[in-house]
Protein backbone atom coordinates (compact mmCIF):
# COMPACT_ATOMS: atom_id res chain seq x y z
CA UNK A 1 0.00 0.00 0.00
CA UNK A 2 2.85 2.35 -0.88
CA UNK A 3 0.21 5.45 -1.87
CA UNK A 4 -1.69 4.83 0.80
CA UNK A 5 -0.09 3.52 4.33
CA UNK A 6 -0.61 0.99 7.26
CA UNK A 7 0.09 0.03 10.99
CA UNK A 8 0.70 -2.84 14.01
CA UNK A 9 2.96 -5.19 15.33
CA UNK A 10 3.42 -8.06 17.29
CA UNK A 11 6.18 -7.52 20.08
CA UNK A 12 5.62 -11.11 21.31
CA UNK A 13 5.62 -12.51 18.19
CA UNK A 14 8.81 -11.65 17.46
CA UNK A 15 10.52 -11.94 20.67
CA UNK A 16 9.28 -15.44 20.19
CA UNK A 17 11.19 -16.51 17.29
CA UNK A 18 14.68 -17.02 18.13
CA UNK A 19 16.25 -16.53 14.94
CA UNK A 20 14.91 -13.29 13.40
CA UNK A 21 16.93 -10.60 13.26
CA UNK A 22 17.05 -7.84 16.00
CA UNK A 23 16.47 -5.46 13.23
CA UNK A 24 12.71 -6.14 13.44
CA UNK A 25 12.15 -4.75 16.95
CA UNK A 26 11.22 -1.61 15.83
CA UNK A 27 9.43 0.86 17.67
CA UNK A 28 5.88 -1.21 17.00
CA UNK A 29 2.85 -1.94 18.48
CA UNK A 30 1.48 -5.28 20.10
CA UNK A 31 -2.08 -6.54 18.52
CA UNK A 32 -4.29 -8.15 20.92
CA UNK A 33 -3.74 -11.85 19.36
CA UNK A 34 0.46 -11.47 19.03
CA UNK A 35 0.39 -13.96 22.24
CA UNK A 36 -1.53 -16.53 20.19
CA UNK A 37 1.10 -16.60 17.43
CA UNK A 38 3.88 -16.82 19.55
CA UNK A 39 2.09 -19.76 21.49
CA UNK A 40 1.66 -21.45 17.95
CA UNK A 41 4.93 -20.67 16.82
CA UNK A 42 6.42 -22.11 20.05
CA UNK A 43 4.37 -25.51 20.04
CA UNK A 44 5.55 -25.62 16.56
CA UNK A 45 9.12 -25.64 17.53
CA UNK A 46 8.84 -28.29 20.39
CA UNK A 47 6.69 -30.70 17.85
CA UNK A 48 9.01 -30.45 15.26
CA UNK A 49 12.41 -31.74 17.28
CA UNK A 50 10.89 -35.08 17.32
CA UNK A 51 8.81 -35.94 13.95
CA UNK A 52 9.59 -37.28 11.08
CA UNK A 53 10.55 -35.89 7.70
CA UNK A 54 7.23 -36.06 6.67
CA UNK A 55 5.63 -34.15 9.44
CA UNK A 56 8.76 -31.23 9.45
CA UNK A 57 6.87 -30.76 6.27
CA UNK A 58 3.97 -29.96 7.48
CA UNK A 59 5.12 -28.89 10.41
CA UNK A 60 7.09 -25.71 8.33
CA UNK A 61 3.67 -25.20 6.63
CA UNK A 62 1.57 -25.04 9.69
CA UNK A 63 4.43 -22.27 10.83
CA UNK A 64 4.03 -20.58 8.23
CA UNK A 65 0.69 -20.72 7.73
CA UNK A 66 0.59 -19.83 12.06
CA UNK A 67 2.84 -16.70 11.21
CA UNK A 68 0.32 -15.74 8.12
CA UNK A 69 -2.83 -15.31 10.24
CA UNK A 70 -1.14 -11.89 11.46
CA UNK A 71 -2.02 -11.15 7.63
CA UNK A 72 -5.73 -11.53 9.01
CA UNK A 73 -5.47 -9.67 12.11
CA UNK A 74 -3.49 -6.72 11.15
CA UNK A 75 -5.97 -3.81 10.16
CA UNK A 76 -5.13 -2.06 7.03
CA UNK A 77 -3.21 1.27 8.83
CA UNK A 78 -4.42 3.85 5.98
CA UNK A 79 -7.86 3.69 7.40
CA UNK A 80 -7.15 2.97 10.74
CA UNK A 81 -5.21 6.03 11.06
CA UNK A 82 -8.17 8.34 9.48
CA UNK A 83 -10.70 6.57 11.58
CA UNK A 84 -12.44 3.71 9.48
CA UNK A 85 -14.56 1.58 11.38
CA UNK A 86 -14.09 -2.12 11.64
CA UNK A 87 -11.41 -1.75 8.41
CA UNK A 88 -10.57 -4.44 6.15
CA UNK A 89 -7.17 -6.71 7.12
CA UNK A 90 -3.77 -7.04 4.90
CA UNK A 91 -5.40 -10.16 3.51
CA UNK A 92 -8.79 -8.69 2.88
CA UNK A 93 -6.87 -6.78 0.63
CA UNK A 94 -4.69 -9.10 -0.84
CA UNK A 95 -8.16 -11.58 -1.61
CA UNK A 96 -9.87 -9.13 -3.33
CA UNK A 97 -6.34 -8.51 -5.40
CA UNK A 98 -6.22 -11.93 -6.01
CA UNK A 99 -9.35 -11.46 -7.70
CA UNK A 100 -9.03 -8.70 -9.47
CA UNK A 101 -6.11 -10.96 -11.26
CA UNK A 102 -8.36 -14.11 -11.47
CA UNK A 103 -10.82 -11.91 -13.81
CA UNK A 104 -8.66 -9.93 -15.63
CA UNK A 105 -8.48 -10.39 -19.75
CA UNK A 106 -5.59 -11.64 -21.26
CA UNK A 107 -2.99 -9.74 -22.07
CA UNK A 108 0.00 -9.95 -24.19
CA UNK A 109 2.88 -11.12 -22.07
CA UNK A 110 1.19 -11.19 -19.12
CA UNK A 111 0.77 -14.64 -17.12
CA UNK A 112 -2.44 -14.77 -15.19
CA UNK A 113 -1.86 -17.61 -12.85
CA UNK A 114 1.38 -16.06 -12.43
CA UNK A 115 -0.44 -12.13 -11.45
CA UNK A 116 -3.00 -14.17 -8.86
CA UNK A 117 -0.21 -15.52 -7.26
CA UNK A 118 1.75 -12.14 -7.09
CA UNK A 119 -1.59 -10.30 -5.54
CA UNK A 120 -1.56 -12.71 -2.46
CA UNK A 121 1.93 -13.11 -1.49
CA UNK A 122 2.96 -8.99 -2.36
CA UNK A 123 2.34 -7.68 1.23
CA UNK A 124 2.69 -11.06 2.62
CA UNK A 125 5.82 -9.66 4.66
CA UNK A 126 3.32 -7.42 6.58
CA UNK A 127 2.84 -10.25 8.73
CA UNK A 128 6.28 -9.90 10.35
CA UNK A 129 6.82 -5.88 9.95
CA UNK A 130 3.44 -5.09 10.03
CA UNK A 131 2.02 -1.70 7.77
CA UNK A 132 4.40 0.51 7.74
CA UNK A 133 3.31 4.10 6.59
CA UNK A 134 5.03 7.22 4.91
CA UNK A 135 3.56 8.76 8.71
CA UNK A 136 5.93 5.94 10.39
CA UNK A 137 8.77 8.30 9.45
CA UNK A 138 10.51 4.91 8.12
CA UNK A 139 12.80 5.79 4.93
CA UNK A 140 11.20 3.83 1.97
CA UNK A 141 15.01 1.93 1.48
CA UNK A 142 14.76 1.22 5.82
CA UNK A 143 11.22 -0.54 4.81
CA UNK A 144 12.38 -2.45 1.81
CA UNK A 145 14.94 -3.65 3.73
CA UNK A 146 12.97 -4.82 6.76
CA UNK A 147 10.56 -6.53 4.32
CA UNK A 148 13.35 -7.94 2.78
CA UNK A 149 14.65 -9.27 5.40
CA UNK A 150 11.35 -10.77 7.10
CA UNK A 151 10.78 -12.70 3.75
CA UNK A 152 13.69 -14.34 3.84
CA UNK A 153 13.12 -15.49 7.56
CA UNK A 154 9.49 -16.72 6.13
CA UNK A 155 11.07 -18.51 3.48
CA UNK A 156 13.27 -20.11 5.84
CA UNK A 157 10.35 -21.01 8.01
CA UNK A 158 8.84 -22.81 5.15
CA UNK A 159 12.19 -24.93 4.21
CA UNK A 160 13.39 -23.10 1.60
CA UNK A 161 12.57 -25.33 -1.02
CA UNK A 162 10.96 -24.61 -4.18
CA UNK A 163 7.72 -22.67 -2.88
CA UNK A 164 10.05 -20.36 -0.81
CA UNK A 165 11.79 -19.58 -3.88
CA UNK A 166 8.64 -19.18 -5.66
CA UNK A 167 6.92 -16.83 -3.23
CA UNK A 168 10.28 -14.57 -2.65
CA UNK A 169 10.91 -14.49 -6.52
CA UNK A 170 6.85 -13.42 -6.61
CA UNK A 171 8.05 -10.68 -3.71
CA UNK A 172 10.80 -9.26 -5.20
CA UNK A 173 9.51 -8.84 -8.51
CA UNK A 174 7.03 -7.03 -7.24
CA UNK A 175 9.14 -4.90 -5.11
CA UNK A 176 11.27 -3.98 -8.51
CA UNK A 177 8.64 -3.93 -10.59
CA UNK A 178 10.82 -6.03 -12.51
CA UNK A 179 7.94 -7.77 -14.79
CA UNK A 180 5.30 -7.41 -16.72
CA UNK A 181 2.68 -9.29 -14.39
CA UNK A 182 4.47 -6.84 -11.44
CA UNK A 183 3.16 -3.80 -13.33
CA UNK A 184 -0.15 -5.29 -13.20
CA UNK A 185 -0.47 -5.97 -10.14
CA UNK A 186 1.13 -2.90 -8.62
CA UNK A 187 -1.40 -1.23 -10.46
CA UNK A 188 -4.21 -3.54 -9.04
CA UNK A 189 -2.83 -2.65 -5.02
CA UNK A 190 -3.94 0.85 -6.09
CA UNK A 191 -7.23 0.24 -7.40
CA UNK A 192 -8.30 -2.24 -4.86
CA UNK A 193 -7.14 0.63 -2.78
CA UNK A 194 -9.38 3.42 -4.18
CA UNK A 195 -11.78 1.12 -4.85
CA UNK A 196 -11.83 0.47 -1.38
CA UNK A 197 -11.69 4.18 -0.69
CA UNK A 198 -14.84 4.88 -2.37
CA UNK A 199 -16.90 1.99 -0.27
CA UNK A 200 -16.16 3.30 2.77
CA UNK A 201 -16.86 6.85 1.34
CA UNK A 202 -19.88 5.60 0.49
CA UNK A 203 -20.98 3.64 3.38
CA UNK A 204 -19.07 5.55 6.18
CA UNK A 205 -20.09 9.08 4.95
CA UNK A 206 -15.75 10.30 4.93
CA UNK A 207 -14.21 12.06 1.92
CA UNK A 208 -10.74 10.19 1.43
CA UNK A 209 -9.82 12.64 -1.56
CA UNK A 210 -5.91 11.76 -0.45
CA UNK A 211 -6.23 8.33 -1.65
CA UNK A 212 -7.49 9.13 -4.83
CA UNK A 213 -5.09 12.18 -5.53
CA UNK A 214 -1.89 9.80 -4.43
CA UNK A 215 -2.89 7.38 -6.77
CA UNK A 216 -4.04 9.89 -9.93
CA UNK A 217 -2.01 9.41 -13.08
CA UNK A 218 -0.20 7.05 -11.45
CA UNK A 219 -1.63 3.79 -13.30
CA UNK A 220 0.68 2.26 -15.85
CA UNK A 221 -1.26 -0.69 -17.23
CA UNK A 222 -4.34 -0.14 -19.49
CA UNK A 223 -6.29 -2.98 -17.15
CA UNK A 224 -5.45 -0.58 -14.41
CA UNK A 225 -6.01 3.10 -16.35
CA UNK A 226 -9.46 1.88 -17.40
CA UNK A 227 -10.81 0.17 -14.18
CA UNK A 228 -9.25 3.28 -12.50
CA UNK A 229 -11.22 5.60 -14.85
CA UNK A 230 -14.67 3.49 -13.67
CA UNK A 231 -13.98 3.89 -9.88
CA UNK A 232 -13.04 8.04 -10.10
CA UNK A 233 -16.98 7.92 -12.62
CA UNK A 234 -18.61 6.35 -10.09
CA UNK A 235 -17.57 8.48 -7.46
CA UNK A 236 -18.24 11.69 -9.56
CA UNK A 237 -21.50 10.17 -9.91
CA UNK A 238 -21.88 10.03 -6.38
CA UNK A 239 -21.54 13.64 -5.54
CA UNK B 1 -17.63 -24.06 6.01
CA UNK B 2 -20.06 -27.23 5.29
CA UNK B 3 -18.38 -28.49 8.54
CA UNK B 4 -18.34 -25.59 10.34
CA UNK B 5 -20.95 -22.69 10.27
CA UNK B 6 -21.55 -19.34 8.89
CA UNK B 7 -23.86 -16.41 8.88
CA UNK B 8 -25.59 -12.72 7.45
CA UNK B 9 -26.92 -10.75 5.14
CA UNK B 10 -27.49 -7.85 2.71
CA UNK B 11 -31.25 -6.97 2.48
CA UNK B 12 -30.69 -3.93 1.33
CA UNK B 13 -27.85 -5.14 -1.54
CA UNK B 14 -30.11 -7.91 -2.91
CA UNK B 15 -33.23 -5.55 -3.65
CA UNK B 16 -31.00 -3.19 -5.38
CA UNK B 17 -30.25 -5.93 -7.99
CA UNK B 18 -33.26 -5.52 -9.87
CA UNK B 19 -32.62 -9.21 -11.93
CA UNK B 20 -31.89 -10.79 -8.87
CA UNK B 21 -34.02 -13.47 -8.35
CA UNK B 22 -37.06 -13.48 -5.78
CA UNK B 23 -35.56 -16.57 -4.01
CA UNK B 24 -32.31 -15.05 -2.68
CA UNK B 25 -34.72 -12.41 -0.10
CA UNK B 26 -35.12 -14.87 2.37
CA UNK B 27 -34.73 -14.41 5.75
CA UNK B 28 -31.36 -12.80 6.22
CA UNK B 29 -29.95 -10.01 8.43
CA UNK B 30 -28.79 -6.59 6.55
CA UNK B 31 -25.51 -5.98 7.38
CA UNK B 32 -24.16 -2.72 8.19
CA UNK B 33 -22.33 -1.47 4.77
CA UNK B 34 -25.06 -2.98 2.56
CA UNK B 35 -25.77 0.21 1.80
CA UNK B 36 -22.27 0.80 0.13
CA UNK B 37 -22.58 -1.60 -1.70
CA UNK B 38 -26.09 -1.05 -3.00
CA UNK B 39 -25.31 2.46 -3.82
CA UNK B 40 -22.02 1.46 -5.49
CA UNK B 41 -23.74 -0.66 -7.76
CA UNK B 42 -26.79 1.39 -8.22
CA UNK B 43 -23.67 4.24 -9.95
CA UNK B 44 -22.64 1.08 -11.75
CA UNK B 45 -26.14 0.60 -13.83
CA UNK B 46 -26.22 4.58 -14.54
CA UNK B 47 -22.81 5.19 -15.82
CA UNK B 48 -22.91 1.60 -17.85
CA UNK B 49 -25.99 2.61 -20.30
CA UNK B 50 -23.58 5.36 -21.37
CA UNK B 51 -20.36 3.51 -21.87
CA UNK B 52 -18.19 2.47 -24.97
CA UNK B 53 -18.16 -1.32 -25.54
CA UNK B 54 -13.96 -1.44 -23.50
CA UNK B 55 -15.92 0.98 -20.33
CA UNK B 56 -18.62 -1.83 -20.07
CA UNK B 57 -15.96 -4.48 -19.57
CA UNK B 58 -14.17 -2.32 -16.78
CA UNK B 59 -17.93 -1.80 -15.52
CA UNK B 60 -18.61 -5.30 -15.35
CA UNK B 61 -15.23 -5.83 -13.66
CA UNK B 62 -16.06 -2.93 -10.97
CA UNK B 63 -19.67 -4.14 -10.32
CA UNK B 64 -18.64 -7.79 -9.80
CA UNK B 65 -15.34 -6.66 -7.04
CA UNK B 66 -18.07 -4.07 -5.48
CA UNK B 67 -20.26 -7.11 -5.14
CA UNK B 68 -17.51 -9.18 -3.46
CA UNK B 69 -16.89 -6.12 -1.13
CA UNK B 70 -19.51 -8.34 1.08
CA UNK B 71 -16.63 -10.89 1.29
CA UNK B 72 -14.88 -8.64 3.83
CA UNK B 73 -17.50 -7.33 5.47
CA UNK B 74 -18.88 -10.21 6.19
CA UNK B 75 -17.72 -12.05 9.13
CA UNK B 76 -17.78 -16.42 9.31
CA UNK B 77 -20.69 -16.94 10.86
CA UNK B 78 -19.23 -19.83 12.93
CA UNK B 79 -16.68 -17.77 15.18
CA UNK B 80 -19.64 -14.64 15.19
CA UNK B 81 -22.15 -17.18 16.86
CA UNK B 82 -19.59 -18.63 19.37
CA UNK B 83 -19.01 -14.35 20.44
CA UNK B 84 -15.12 -15.06 19.01
CA UNK B 85 -13.99 -11.08 19.27
CA UNK B 86 -13.36 -9.72 15.90
CA UNK B 87 -13.71 -12.72 13.82
CA UNK B 88 -12.70 -13.36 10.53
CA UNK B 89 -13.72 -12.30 7.32
CA UNK B 90 -14.83 -14.79 4.76
CA UNK B 91 -12.23 -13.21 2.71
CA UNK B 92 -9.60 -13.74 5.33
CA UNK B 93 -10.39 -17.42 5.14
CA UNK B 94 -10.42 -18.12 1.51
CA UNK B 95 -7.44 -16.05 1.57
CA UNK B 96 -5.00 -17.88 3.86
CA UNK B 97 -6.40 -20.84 1.88
CA UNK B 98 -4.95 -19.90 -1.19
CA UNK B 99 -1.63 -19.53 0.67
CA UNK B 100 -2.22 -23.00 1.46
CA UNK B 101 -2.46 -24.42 -2.14
CA UNK B 102 0.80 -22.18 -3.29
CA UNK B 103 2.51 -23.40 -0.70
CA UNK B 104 1.56 -27.28 -1.42
CA UNK B 105 3.52 -29.26 -2.64
CA UNK B 106 3.30 -30.91 -5.83
CA UNK B 107 0.82 -33.58 -5.81
CA UNK B 108 0.22 -36.06 -8.70
CA UNK B 109 -3.17 -35.39 -11.12
CA UNK B 110 -3.13 -31.87 -9.28
CA UNK B 111 -2.86 -28.54 -10.97
CA UNK B 112 -1.61 -26.23 -7.82
CA UNK B 113 -2.76 -23.02 -9.70
CA UNK B 114 -6.19 -24.31 -10.27
CA UNK B 115 -6.24 -25.03 -6.24
CA UNK B 116 -5.29 -21.78 -6.18
CA UNK B 117 -8.14 -20.66 -8.02
CA UNK B 118 -10.54 -22.40 -6.79
CA UNK B 119 -9.14 -21.45 -3.35
CA UNK B 120 -9.96 -17.89 -3.73
CA UNK B 121 -13.44 -18.96 -5.51
CA UNK B 122 -15.21 -21.58 -3.53
CA UNK B 123 -17.32 -19.38 -1.29
CA UNK B 124 -17.63 -16.42 -3.29
CA UNK B 125 -21.34 -16.87 -4.31
CA UNK B 126 -21.39 -15.74 -0.12
CA UNK B 127 -20.65 -12.45 -1.34
CA UNK B 128 -24.95 -12.94 -2.05
CA UNK B 129 -26.26 -15.68 0.02
CA UNK B 130 -24.16 -15.32 3.50
CA UNK B 131 -22.68 -17.48 5.29
CA UNK B 132 -25.68 -20.17 6.13
CA UNK B 133 -25.23 -22.36 8.80
CA UNK B 134 -26.72 -25.73 10.15
CA UNK B 135 -28.37 -23.90 12.73
CA UNK B 136 -29.75 -21.55 10.18
CA UNK B 137 -32.37 -24.52 9.15
CA UNK B 138 -31.60 -24.52 5.39
CA UNK B 139 -31.69 -28.04 4.18
CA UNK B 140 -28.37 -28.75 2.28
CA UNK B 141 -30.13 -28.90 -1.40
CA UNK B 142 -31.28 -25.31 -0.58
CA UNK B 143 -28.42 -23.70 0.68
CA UNK B 144 -26.87 -25.55 -2.72
CA UNK B 145 -29.44 -24.10 -5.44
CA UNK B 146 -28.67 -20.91 -3.54
CA UNK B 147 -25.62 -20.49 -3.82
CA UNK B 148 -25.93 -21.67 -7.51
CA UNK B 149 -28.66 -18.76 -8.03
CA UNK B 150 -26.24 -15.94 -6.36
CA UNK B 151 -23.33 -18.06 -8.72
CA UNK B 152 -24.80 -17.79 -12.16
CA UNK B 153 -25.95 -13.82 -10.90
CA UNK B 154 -22.41 -13.39 -10.36
CA UNK B 155 -21.16 -14.90 -13.93
CA UNK B 156 -23.51 -12.57 -15.80
CA UNK B 157 -22.65 -9.45 -13.97
CA UNK B 158 -18.71 -10.29 -15.11
CA UNK B 159 -20.38 -10.23 -18.75
CA UNK B 160 -21.09 -14.57 -18.89
CA UNK B 161 -17.02 -14.25 -20.93
CA UNK B 162 -14.09 -17.04 -20.58
CA UNK B 163 -13.65 -15.71 -17.07
CA UNK B 164 -17.23 -16.30 -15.43
CA UNK B 165 -17.56 -19.53 -17.41
CA UNK B 166 -13.82 -20.42 -15.26
CA UNK B 167 -14.91 -19.16 -11.91
CA UNK B 168 -18.63 -20.88 -13.02
CA UNK B 169 -16.78 -24.26 -13.51
CA UNK B 170 -14.30 -24.21 -10.78
CA UNK B 171 -17.31 -23.46 -8.24
CA UNK B 172 -19.07 -26.61 -9.34
CA UNK B 173 -16.57 -28.90 -9.38
CA UNK B 174 -15.74 -27.87 -5.67
CA UNK B 175 -19.41 -28.61 -4.85
CA UNK B 176 -19.45 -31.65 -6.41
CA UNK B 177 -16.10 -32.73 -5.41
CA UNK B 178 -15.34 -33.56 -8.93
CA UNK B 179 -11.68 -33.12 -9.25
CA UNK B 180 -8.33 -34.29 -7.41
CA UNK B 181 -8.12 -30.50 -7.13
CA UNK B 182 -11.71 -30.18 -5.17
CA UNK B 183 -10.78 -32.93 -2.84
CA UNK B 184 -7.66 -31.12 -1.90
CA UNK B 185 -8.95 -27.69 -1.50
CA UNK B 186 -12.18 -29.02 0.13
CA UNK B 187 -9.24 -30.46 2.91
CA UNK B 188 -7.77 -27.11 2.66
CA UNK B 189 -11.25 -25.42 3.91
CA UNK B 190 -11.09 -27.96 6.73
CA UNK B 191 -7.86 -27.48 7.68
CA UNK B 192 -8.00 -23.51 7.49
CA UNK B 193 -11.26 -23.32 10.08
CA UNK B 194 -9.64 -25.79 12.42
CA UNK B 195 -6.31 -23.94 12.39
CA UNK B 196 -8.14 -21.00 12.87
CA UNK B 197 -9.77 -22.46 15.61
CA UNK B 198 -6.76 -23.49 17.49
CA UNK B 199 -5.58 -19.88 17.28
CA UNK B 200 -8.89 -18.62 18.47
CA UNK B 201 -8.92 -20.93 21.37
CA UNK B 202 -4.93 -20.01 22.44
CA UNK B 203 -5.92 -16.33 21.72
CA UNK B 204 -8.98 -15.87 23.53
CA UNK B 205 -9.10 -19.03 26.06
CA UNK B 206 -11.69 -20.46 24.67
CA UNK B 207 -13.05 -24.31 24.15
CA UNK B 208 -13.92 -24.81 20.44
CA UNK B 209 -13.53 -28.71 20.52
CA UNK B 210 -16.52 -28.87 18.40
CA UNK B 211 -14.54 -27.60 15.34
CA UNK B 212 -12.10 -30.33 15.84
CA UNK B 213 -14.73 -32.81 16.12
CA UNK B 214 -16.85 -32.58 13.25
CA UNK B 215 -13.73 -32.70 10.98
CA UNK B 216 -12.30 -35.54 12.68
CA UNK B 217 -11.73 -38.29 10.18
CA UNK B 218 -13.05 -36.20 7.17
CA UNK B 219 -9.54 -35.19 5.34
CA UNK B 220 -9.36 -37.21 2.27
CA UNK B 221 -5.55 -36.26 0.91
CA UNK B 222 -2.32 -36.74 2.41
CA UNK B 223 -1.57 -33.19 2.70
CA UNK B 224 -5.09 -32.66 4.27
CA UNK B 225 -4.10 -35.01 6.43
CA UNK B 226 -0.98 -34.63 7.44
CA UNK B 227 -1.40 -30.95 7.90
CA UNK B 228 -4.55 -31.72 10.00
CA UNK B 229 -2.78 -34.08 12.39
CA UNK B 230 -0.12 -31.27 12.98
CA UNK B 231 -1.97 -28.91 14.10
CA UNK B 232 -4.29 -31.28 16.57
CA UNK B 233 -0.66 -32.44 17.38
CA UNK B 234 -0.21 -28.84 18.38
CA UNK B 235 -3.41 -28.56 19.90
CA UNK B 236 -2.41 -31.43 22.40
CA UNK B 237 0.97 -29.84 23.28
CA UNK B 238 -0.95 -27.00 24.29
CA UNK B 239 -3.38 -28.62 26.82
Amino acid sequence: MSSGSRVLFCKSLLSSIPSLPAAYRFNSLASSSSASASRVFKMSADSSSTSSPSDTSASSAIDFLSLCHRLKTTKRAGWVKRGIQDPESIGDHMYRMGLMALISSDMPGVNRDKCIKMAIVHDIAEAIVGDITPSDGVPKEEKSRREQEALDHMCKLLGGGPRAKEIHELWREYEEASSEEAKVVKDFDKVEMILQALEYETDQGRNLEEFFQSTAGKFQTDVGKAWAAEIASRRKTKE
